[in-house]
């Protein structure tokens, strides 16, 4: 992956000026035809890259690239996204947030954002592979509540993402806790960390990772039959910058009602909930709950009705679906 | 490069941790003796990189990485550097700067730096090779002067860089207008950007790219001969935290220094100047001077004399040495 990450940052780096073949190829350290393979790559991904047996390679226009300029245009928000960091390749965009987080203070509403991820995580830590083509974003928050109610954000964003792809066209279902499904197959994971005292937040971190237009066949093999993309579920490339305008708009409404009406973002995660009557098997650090998921509460536990009747809670872990004959 | 700066940042985040070189072969896509390979080369560059035919790889300690944690311990400064933002491989220090310092208002003084650039750049958007090993680092600052005294802090960093060589035992000498050489050969590049109304200056970001611990050897065929590094100067790697904690102090002297009386920061850069005495070939974007290099002036400028007996006064270009004959 650096090799596409690279070649598409020397094209952004010529500002739409082609660049022979022979120029990248020596450049990158690869043939002319992996040059060749690795632009093509970079086009079916929805990439404005234009190439020319005389000229060479060119990025014709920055509208494919999630730069500042480009989402902020029409963006309609008050706090989320007016400041904005763009990488081409990071580790990650959390960890690069909470840096960010961690040393300003005017940082509330700051989005960073990535087109390519090399050390992207999941929940507990877990790899996350987040290549060219994606949706790697964080989102930088100072709410003023307390550190319990955070967890209430992954709720908050998961309606997000998934209203946001309802507007692609996509049915998308929300996977407790913190997945985005389309068809049964993950096309977002939502990561929120917070940094707080017991009684104070001092921000929260927000990372979502969406396979927009990822090419869903390079993914590693162990993620391939579980995962999918919009690109993968529409046929062809999704426009990432209006995504992104539109997530972060949809984002920003869902957060003030989060702050004055939490039940009624609970109610839409109800709507568009995957988990919401399928047998699960929840596993937290302490147990491990067998069960029919019947529900969340207001504060954003997932209720589980196990088989001797009782009703359990709980706000986080890992969920596993069971086929009903496992029962 | 990327091979090994990935490999450093899996065994970072490894935290101390030994990891098999299966596992590294596997992840990296590459063969298990490349991955040897590469650990060799990262501990001949000075990373603290251990392996064990049965536990395989790990990072022993992290002292050996650029993070704020090492760099803040002890640092004697009271602004610069006392907000840091650590990247293992970034497009490059200066551009992620920019972008910081235009989102955030307290940024005054804060550091960036990377253990490996992909997309450096030196004067005039020249590419600057940054591989690991080096210190790649960019501070901002937001200094109460008249953009045209900008130009002045080039002066500033220049010597800063090189009287930290000087406590490391190296002979360090000035190359107008901003490169730092020994024996002759560039150790040192300084990139100096600026935003600024012509009244009012929004900040300055001060780039500084030091070929620290970097294998000359491994550097493209071009530059091989200009260039140099301190571990090959010193016969063996420097550390890397002390070299950046002791610039920093450097710099932070020498720029209130500059507030007060630049005349003295003058006075230190003429008795480091490689150029005064030099026969010289100047070239600007409007003129080509050829003469010989008297001296600098006070606001920063050099000074040639040129062989009709006319004085010149340059403030920015590229500066050629010729050879006595030449003339």
């Amino acid at each position: 992956m650096p090799y596409e990450t690279h070649l598409l940052s020397i094209l952004f780096s010529y500002e739409g000026e082609h660049v022979s073949g022979k120029m990248l190829s020596e450049h990158l350290g690869i043939s002319r035809a992996t040059v060749s393979k690795y632009a093509q790559s970079l086009k079916s991904m929805g990439y404005h890259v234009e190439s020319s047996p005389k000229l060479g390679y060119r990025l014709k226009d920055y509208s494919s690239l999630l730069i500042p300029k480009n989402i902020k245009r029409g963006l309609r928000t008050s706090v989320v996204g007016k400041k904005m960091l763009h990488f081409f390749e990071i580790s990650s965009t959390n960890s690069v947030a909470r840096q960010i987080a961690s040393q300003f203070v005017d940082t509330d509403g700051t989005v960073v954002v990535a087109e390519c991820q090399t050390g992207g995580k999941g929940r507990i830590n877990r790899p996350w592979v987040s290549p060219l083509g994606g949706v790697w974003l964080s989102i930088i928050l100072k709410p003023n509540v307390s550190p319990n109610e955070t967890v209430q954000l992954t709720y908050v964003t998961a309606v997000s993402v998934a209203k946001t792809l309802k507007t692609f066209g996509l049915d998308a279902r929300i996977k407790w806790p913190n997945d985005v499904l389309i068809g049964g197959r993950k096309v977002c994971g939502i990561l929120n960390e917070i940094s707080a005292t017991p009684d104070r937040v001092n921000y929260v971190i927000i990372g979502m990772g969406i396979n927009a237009n990822v090419d869903v066949a390079k993914l590693p093999l162990e993620l391939r039959e579980h995962a999918t993309s919009m690109m993968r579920e529409l046929g062809k490339p999704v426009d990432r910058v209006a995504l992104v305008k539109q997530l972060l708009m949809e984002f920003e409404e869902n957060y003030k009602l989060f702050h004055v009406q939490f039940s009624s973002i609970i109610d839409e995660w109800k709507s568009l909930s995957d988990t919401i009557g399928k047998r699960v098997e929840i596993k937290t650090p302490t147990e491990r709950i067998e069960g029919d998921a019947v529900g969340v509460d207001t504060d954003g536990g997932l209720i589980v009705r196990t088989d001797d009747g009782s009703i359990k809670r709980v706000l986080c872990g890992d969920c596993l679906y069971l086929k009903m004959s496992e029962r």
